[in-house]
């Protein structure tokens, strides 16, 4: 059984919470907030604080704050020589406070308040300068029904890097498919199941593999087409730059 | 039952033969394609032909052929009057031979040859200037159990470009991550799970809800250290022009 506090409240730490409480090899022993609120529902569920001075002691404390506080907050724990884990995908350790043991436990999944995760699916990236500590994070992951996968900061910075292109970015192509749907008065819903297809493919075979379109075809009558109904200047320049980026990829001049 | 002709064996051709050839309430009498090599391993399932004059009677004609061919093609055709359909995206149907009365059969998917497709996840696009091609065309797509929208070419061909977004363009966003982490020794696997929960998410919630990131938290620390990190001029520009547009979708200055 392995005992854990988790600190912060924001959409990786709800989530958080949820499998941690769930899990059987898992006591979450406390949940610190800065405000009680957001936490004061659960109070049945979990011993709550918004004091850093009632922590009680545990296993590992995970930090799941944003990454602009995880330096401060690491640095006003009151104790020493303790397991402490920042969630985020870009922070070097370093930056945490140098009394207690740092180490990385970064869930590497899109999380969003109002919608529930499969989280046996999320990969977790650990990282600790200790053998046993990595093995704790192995444990925890473990009891949680996840991959973890040890990696060093400069890969973790690489693959958060990556996923911003997998998920942000690939979203706001979602986004502007819905702009250009909307303005004709189609239904975004009819790409749906084209979206899905997308990501699913992946799943087996390669980009490069997967890829399909005028651009990979080279075909230039379609493409003109397409950017002589395009009525928005923004949606035009993605249009014409990921074209390109598929024509080089594919070899095409 | 309705009787279908076939015309094409590329990726779409492939995909309607084997769901047309499943269907019950759909009787595939005929399957051409310019050359025989590629429907030969057919031969027992169906009647092949690579002669536009064997083509025999049948209540619609599909053709599935690419779009600089579908013109040529329907112009061949050695008979009047009969309802002959395109499956292209962005094709109007006046390019086709005037001699038949021309319809659309678009299913919106991405196709590839060696992955198979739940047809009934598929939108058929269907258009007809005529009330009972236009049922005809709904009962076919509903023989598949797909559902079926009537939509006009302008439609269409937005739907088409919108697809070129959610499709060709997420797709080459994943062969940049691909390249991301493949530079850095890191596996790509580690990033299915969020390619797949980001393109599920917009399956229950909007794309502009559904973006979370540096680019929408404004986080200029984070998209800094990316771009330092970022080693290629051209994912730099796909970067700087995504984060771009997030930060106006989300109306960050």
């Amino acid at each position: 059984m392995i005992s854990v506090v988790l600190l912060g409240a924001g959409n990786v730490g709800t989530h958080l919470y949820r499998v941690f409480i769930k899990a059987k090899n898992v006591n979450l022993v406390q949940w610190y907030n800065r405000s009680l609120d957001h936490i004061y529902a659960y109070q049945n569920s979990v011993d709550i604080t918004d004091n850093l001075n009632d922590l009680v002691v545990a296993d590992v404390y995970i930090i799941a704050v944003s990454d602009d506080s995880i330096a401060q907050l690491s640095k006003q724990l009151p104790f020493k020589d303790r397991l402490v884990a920042h969630t985020s995908g870009s922070l070097h350790f370093r930056h945490m406070g140098q009394n207690n043991r740092r180490a990385v436990f970064y869930p590497l999944q899109t999380f969003s308040k109002h919608r529930d995760i499969d989280f046996s699916q999320v990969p977790i990236c650990i990282e600790s300068t200790n053998k046993s500590d990595l093995d704790l994070l192995a444990n925890l992951a473990k009891a949680l029904n996840c991959k973890s996968v040890i990696i060093d900061t400069e890969q973790r910075q690489v693959i958060h890097l990556a996923a911003v292109f997998a998920n942000n970015f690939v979203n706001q192509l979602y986004r502007v498919a819905h702009e250009i749907t909307d303005n004709k008065g189609v239904e975004f819903d009819i790409l749906k199941p084209l979206i899905l297809e997308t990501a699913l493919k992946v799943q087996e075979m390669s980009p490069f593999i997967a890829q399909t379109g005028p651009a990979k075809r080279n075909d230039k009558k379609t493409i003109k087409r397409h950017l002589k109904l395009i009525e928005n200047q923004h949606h035009e320049a993605i249009y014409q730059l990921l074209t390109e980026s598929i024509k080089k990829t594919h070899g095409i001049k």
